[in-house]
């Protein structure tokens, strides 16, 4: 069987792990697969800086032309990461009969349907296991694992370090910042930590994997997002008081008509499995109609993990490409004919339980007036705590609802907050509790 | 695309579970494929018993034949269970040149390599994603999605109806007896519960999980099997004193050289995620050399969870074969003539850390006798507990040693039996705890 010929370009920390990969255990590799798996060429704008792998000068340039335009590169990897110059090339690349291997979930979350219809059309494909959660086999327990289930249910822990400053600030009591700072101290986190800790990166990966659960094209800016800056210490003792932790949940839920697409700080139980996924590991909890609740877990993140997952796709395209049989899998498992249009129920839609923190004025009907305006929108208190402990000349008024329409958490917020007993924004996080509703809580 | 025929043999809990998949869910399969996915025949000994689920009259026989030598069936899915008429059924299956998916692992792992290598010679596939941890994308896991990984060591927790007694007994303080009759009524137990409890079945999967995770044979009497039988709470209650918690695992740790191969109840630290594990559920935790650690859960057996990776494979399957390209890859995903050949090391051998639960009369000196002769076999223990507490006229004395050979363990036990002042069998659990050595305990 001819050899399999694989163009990388993007030589960082991600490249340099499948360069060590595909050079270290060629053996490996070439055993699973009864032909070799070469590496032809590294392409990097820069090549000077010290890299944790050798590679003989001879492969190494910096135009990117000397792998699109070469007949003999079967595979094209990509690893420059962001959106537009990645776009160009991975276009370029399926153009011309290219195959694609790439862990860039911005670019799969914002141009994913433009890039699959290309390789669909071209009839090549494009393996992107390594754009959600590294090395965790995810992707393919979806596409194929659990294709014969109906996915009603995802919850993900998407984001090494949001889950990793969330631990911290759990474990320690660290606010938000400190907390950060650890991160990146660690290497956790990038000197611009927005796209971890807004929950972009979170959603990027949501985006991907909705598609493939539902066999539906990528929505991405269908999905709410909100970050983890605005916790605060006291909402995750508050949360250990009721039973909860926090954690940075990417949630989807499917109707049966609509389904639902979130990332935001959610509460679940301490004994809930997913509670207990900490540091910068990260986990996916899947339901489906027929497995039942399924999880995957392990590092998302960093050098060999994502290198793990990158090598998985060369494994299995170029046993395809040895054997004269790549092109035929649609990239989310479902031809693009037979995609379905799943609508996403906006946020103000969704009926879940709510934590909610005021900040009020110590004085004598403060839980009046609040529990008022919420009976008004027909939202149940399920638990309260009012306590003695002033913070800036005011006290947190703590509460948890039983099930609420968000549209009626969200207006009766916008009433209280004029009341003039609040002294600040109320701090509102949802929370995934099947029992909280079953039982008393 | 032209629609691809199944025929399913073993109409019990597990096929009623794939008969619902393929009939229930025609539309969803079918949109997966772009190709009608078809239930032809169901064959059962038994077309009398009630079942769950209502099949036309005129699909069902007590004639293997009609779906053997039925030329228009692609994929026979052999569900009966048992080795002896499942070998010889699976085999007729393949001669004929029929894809074969079976959720057996008994017959896997006793003839595992025939079978195998005649798909092989054939050209067609076996399915077997169902017979290790029922939907659990564990098989497709190992062969494609850690496929760049040398893997170094695998946990699991094989066998729920095990896992649901440890249970039961850990957070109850039940005996194994109470516990196994609670599972048996609660249906999680079968009346003979050997296969279960003996270790037998957890082997079964580990002989398999073995031959993928290095791509070699299948060599099931090379596993040495314990079960739970034999523990007693008062070793769960010092479990928990030492920190761990008692599960039945299925270990296999590769040191380079040979492989380890054991299925016995193993204390593992509380924090190890695995240790989390409750109930009927099952796990896998395995490290590549790239990845990491990687965990896998969910419902490992049930009729839903086994017929969806039934029903996985079939779509799998059928995939390949309306587009014309099954049956070119190798069942345990590396070629019979690349096959490594991993010799398994003897269990005298492996050196780990062992909780040793002597029970001795109350005299003085006899702590000084038992690590008197422990010291011979170069065994230094870590932690000792002696209690007051008479059981049958003898107390316990409980100690868990630094890492040590199975050899030496087994020679000093022997000797220290021999002592007048030993009045039972010592009880051995071994620990997986990497930090014991490494930390004071």
């Amino acid at each position: 069987m001819r050899p399999v010929q694989v163009g990388l370009i993007g030589f960082g920390t991600v490249g340099s792990g499948v360069v060590r990969l595909l050079l270290e255990h060629a053996e490996r590799f070439q055993r699973r697969l009864g032909a070799p798996l070469v590496l032809k060429k590294v392409a990097d704008i820069d090549l000077d800086r010290p890299r944790p792998v050798a590679v003989a000068p001879a492969l190494l340039t910096q135009n990117v032309q000397e792998i699109l335009a070469d007949p003999e590169i079967d595979i094209v990897v990509e690893l420059i990461g962001g959106v537009t110059d990645a776009y160009e090339l991975v276009m370029t690349a399926l153009e011309r009969g290219k195959h694609v291997v790439t862990a860039n979930k911005a670019l799969l979350a914002h141009h994913g349907n433009e890039v699959f219809q290309k390789a669909s059309q071209v009839g090549v494909e494009i393996g992107f296991e390594a754009s959600v959660c590294g090395g965790i086999p995810l992707i393919l327990a979806l596409r194929q694992g659990l294709a014969a289930n109906a996915i009603s249910e995802l919850f993900g822990i998407l984001n090494g370090t949001s889950n990793y400053i969330l631990t911290k600030m759990s474990s320690e009591g660290a606010s938000f910042e400190v907390a950060l700072k650890e991160a990146q101290e660690k290497g956790f986190a990038e000197a611009d930590p927005t796209l971890d800790v807004e929950g972009i990166d979170a959603a990027h990966k949501l985006a991907i994997l909705m598609a493939l659960a539902y066999g539906t094209r990528i929505d991405f800016p269908a999905i709410h997002i909100e970050g983890i800056t605005r916790l605060k210490p006291i909402d995750i003792q508050f949360a250990r008081e009721f039973g909860y932790q926090i954690k940075l949940l990417a949630i989807t839920r499917d109707d049966g008509q609509r389904v639902e697409a979130r990332v935001h700080p959610t509460m679940l139980p301490l004994d809930h499995i997913m509670a207990s996924v900490s540091g910068v590991q990260n986990a996916v909890y899947i339901t489906g109609d027929a497995v039942g609740p399924v999880l995957l877990y392990g590092r998302g993140a960093g050098m060999m993990p994502t290198a793990s997952a990158v090598a998985a796709d060369l494994i299995d395209l170029a046993y395809k490409i040895s054997h004269g049989v790549p092109g035929r899998v649609p990239p989310l498992g479902v031809n693009d004919a037979a995609q379905n249009r799943r609508l996403v129920k906006p946020l103000a839609e969704i009926v879940t339980n709510y934590y909610i923190r005021f900040a009020a004025r110590d004085r004598p009907g403060v839980l009046s007036k609040i529990s008022g305006i919420l009976a008004k929108y027909e939202i149940s208190i399920a638990a309260v705590i009012q306590k003695g402990r002033e913070i800036r000349s005011s006290v947190p008024v703590v509460m948890i609802t039983h099930e609420a329409r968000e549209a009626h958490i969200q207006q009766a917020l916008a009433e209280i907050q004029q009341l003039d007993i609040i002294t600040e924004q109320a701090i509102l996080i949802r929370i995934e509790d099947p029992n909280l509703d079953a039982a008393q809580i």
